[in-house]
């Protein structure tokens, strides 16, 4: 199956150079991908290498003469910037020029834009942002990641139906094992809302796990991790400031003296290999669940390698339908609810 | 100024021989120290060693029969353990022998049986679990880690006041800084509970810095992070989560094949320093605060070393007058508030 995405050239913290770059890589690692180079024209036409290696018909320049800022709000960027590199990107996905859109801009901008553009599934009010997560034996899918700070439990049962598909697609379960974030003290177990999206799970066809907490996001228990926006965005975070505060240490305490830094040497090969299996880069990609139309948010100082990850993710996202089995599976679960 | 400690002995997952372990040590370490060991007296007097090193009248045991089990549900345990070495241990503070307890057993019970035996300040309704977190430079005072899961604006407010009153004794900093977590989105930056408490400490005579994100609870901006105890938690856990699964890749990768394991012993005094610095056994020890009187809650695996960083942190408390110092601070913003 052919598959054709929109690329937000201009977005992100590192310029063109490194979408390009990426558009480049994955169109060697993948023959049925066409990619839409959204940007300025002659920009991204000077960024591409003046001997092409693949078939032109493959990369095409689709002009876009403005852009998001990283820090521009979103009804700002909504309202006035309609021809944003961001914007166009995903009008392409709108008139199905392009079946998904990658962009390393604006979360906020790029969330509003998409779900006014492309709309939201039926039985969907609230998208969601998800992501996989590294762990000891496998990744974790984990939503609300911060498009929503006040869910309902409706809202929250949505979100595992979401995250559900996502995982069967992405990761080849048939059945993936959803659970539900929650604190560990027992007469407290949880707010109301926490318990209410319990019910609804337990009364479903999901594969409804329970509880975990806070150190099970990587202990590779379940598939699906189900919390609100605030608290998804906060443990992400808190997770990025832990990785970044061992980091830190590892390279204070390998380059205290000489004889530390001839051990860094000597054990380098080693310390590679953990740090390629801890690189966030090769989890880069985070999907915007439950809109009419796959896109897939890179982190904005994504690198090119980083953001080919993002289109990976986004071509999976196309080849397996994710959009239109969401809605099938929601239209089934709240159908059987009815009939129960 | 002598301080007197009373310790459950019992709980925890490792049992007595670790309490009378870490209280031995601390009694070396602190000259005005005097401990009263809560527990079964025969198993306890088993435990001491024969030749006792110090002045006795420093360490006396104190009979309690009943352990509180570590998923016994609070208020089973409120009500019917009344002789347990966590109760005897709280009450030995009501009564005035001992200016704090310790006890590595169940939060849950250990939180509604301090709340039930010591009452709250004047001012605060609901206590809350505040703990130290490594930081790149300094340790950040984080709270509330569990004790509430819902929590009004005013709840938040009165947690920075016990938080900023905590870092400002144990650091020796006159006016802590004290921030708000918060997500980082734009549009959406918080939900109304973290505006308002915003609003609240901006209008107070607090040190407030603003809001943070999850990843700055590590990176030793602020003195304080503020934030509702469901947020905390899972925030505390999944960093926890993450510095496991580092441990285990890194575990992983140094025993791959001989020549692995021959760099993880070359590298191993580094690796060791890392360890250490990171260990978290240094920031055992979560302070309940808003009570009348010191509870400090160390972690159910404590081992001796980490019961007596749980140890010294009551010690300091009480040294510091935090329980007075919390009352005194919130009374004068609280008036304060009202002549503005």
């Amino acid at each position: 199956m052919n598959v054709a995405l929109a690329l937000d050239a201009m977005s992100g913290d590192r310029g063109p150079e490194v979408i390009v770059a990426a558009a480049l890589a994955a169109l060697k690692h993948h023959g049925n991908l066409t990619l839409l180079l959204v940007g300025d024209e002659s920009c991204l036409r000077q960024l591409l290498p003046s001997v092409v290696e693949f078939d032109p018909s493959r990369l095409r320049i689709v002009h876009a003469p403005e852009v998001v800022s990283m820090h521009e709000r979103p009804s700002i960027a909504l309202r006035n910037k309609r021809n944003s590199s961001m914007r166009v990107a995903i009008d392409l996905v709108k008139n199905a020029e392009a079946a998904a859109c990658v962009s390393s801009g604006n979360t906020g901008a790029l969330m509003a834009i998409a779900r006014f553009v492309l709309k939201t599934l039926p039985g969907i009010d609230r998208p969601a942002i998800c992501t996989a997560l590294p762990g000891v034996t496998r990744p974790t899918h984990m939503l609300d990641l911060g498009a929503n700070v006040d869910s309902t439990s409706e809202e929250l049962f949505r979100f595992a139906v979401m995250g559900s598909v996502l995982a069967s697609a992405i990761d080849n379960t048939p059945s993936p094992k959803v659970a539900l974030l929650n604190i560990g003290q027992e007469e407290i177990k949880g707010n109301d809302t926490v318990k209410q999206t319990a019910a609804l799970l337990e009364a479903s066809e999901l594969n409804y796990a329970g509880f975990v907490e806070g150190d099970d996001i990587f202990a590779s228990k379940v598939d699906v991790i189900v919390c609100d926006g605030f608290v998804g965005n906060v443990a992400l975070k808190a997770s990025e400031g832990v990785a970044h505060l061992v980091k830190h240490v590892m390279r204070e305490e390998f380059s205290r003296g000489l004889l530390s830094r001839l051990m860094a040497g000597i054990a380098s090969p080693v310390l590679g290999r953990v740090g390629r299996r801890m690189d966030p880069r090769r989890y880069n990609g985070a999907s915007f669940l439950g809109l009419r139309g796959s896109v897939v948010k890179s982190h904005g100082s994504a690198d090119a390698l980083s953001f080919e990850y993002a289109i990976d993710e986004a071509i999976l996202e196309v080849e397996k339908k994710v959009p239109e089995r969401i809605s099938d599976l929601l239209e089934h679960l709240l159908v059987a609810r009815k009939e129960d």
